[in-house]
């Protein structure tokens, strides 16, 4: 059973605005692609944009560039080692949907494969044609245009990191398999 | 007694892999300024390049855009309140650092503001000029010059987040003065 339910647009940056590792899913025709993306993150609220370093000699950027969309899936800690893995092979040697046993589902928007279970957030993004910054930085700037999240970690724009919901607790890769999990949630005092 | 010591230009990319929040720096004659910046990211590891965005009506972007450099610290869990304070004022109000007691050094290489009590990490950066995506996205290309870091939490190249430096663990801006610490490091297990 899915706990996701959609994200109001106005809060879609949200989702991505503490800098979690993602997984940036594509598809163009029959084929598709999943790969792991440590630097990410959002450029405005309103309308929801994001950028994100896509490697021009990936497959991802392949079909992201050919389709002109792409997904981004917002992992919880239980799927590390997947994260890892998808980050360290290549589509282009075989499906990876099917090397890995990952089921996704289509977004309702723009039909980029989305992923639920294990996730805390997905968002459908749309490429916003940027040549010089796709070719000299590798930077992928996109709208997002439909995002939802579990609501048993992410409800009425807002987090709520808890210890019940420890498997949802976003990864943050520092490097070679490395990960730290956001896990501690404190509110800051404002300033006097 | 400072714990820092320089990293190798080739791992400064490291230093913000995992989406910490930063806290930018910027100079100008004799102005300066100190803002949070929940959204920035390496784009590149070698020559190390990073993407801060930096709103337009900032103060800080004033000061970047005119001396064309700029610092980025990594505040650790203790420097939470401040960091929300620096994010939650501006600097044409009055000299940030005096205001909030911020010690500053300068730079070795560009002579930008650099702070090391209760950071685990900075990096020097010099403005890679991109009028377009500075105009359309505030997002700011630049090249990290130099670097340093906390030995007690990253060294060698590699971070080591652990109880014992419980600290200087990075801080992630979840929205609202909320933020979420990164305390607990994982090694993920090669896909077989």
């Amino acid at each position: 059973m899915s706990h996701f339910l959609p994200v109001d647009l106005a809060h879609a940056s949200r989702l991505i605005n503490h800098g979690p590792t993602v997984l940036v899913t594509s598809a163009h025709g029959e084929r598709r692609n999943i790969m792991a993306a440590a630097w990410s993150m959002p450029v405005e609220f309103t309308p929801p944009r994001v950028a994100v370093v896509i490697d021009k000699q990936t497959f991802t950027r392949e079909l992201a560039s050919a389709s002109g969309v792409f997904g981004l899936c917002v992992p919880g800690a239980a799927l590390m080692d997947l994260t890892y893995a998808v980050g360290s092979v290549s589509g282009r040697d075989g499906d990876k949907f099917a090397r890995f046993g990952i089921e996704a589902a289509r977004g309702p928007v723009l039909g980029v494969p989305v992923l639920e279970a294990g996730c805390a957030a997905w968002l459908e993004c749309r490429l916003i044609p940027e040549r010089h910054a796709e070719d000299a930085y590798d930077t992928c700037f996109a709208e997002v245009v439909s995002a939802a999240a579990d609501t048993r970690i992410f409800a009425n724009g807002h987090w709520s990191v808890r210890e019940d919901n420890a498997t949802l607790h976003t990864l943050h890769h520092l490097g070679a398999g490395n990960f730290v999990v956001a896990g501690s949630m404190r509110q800051a005092h404002a300033p006097a």
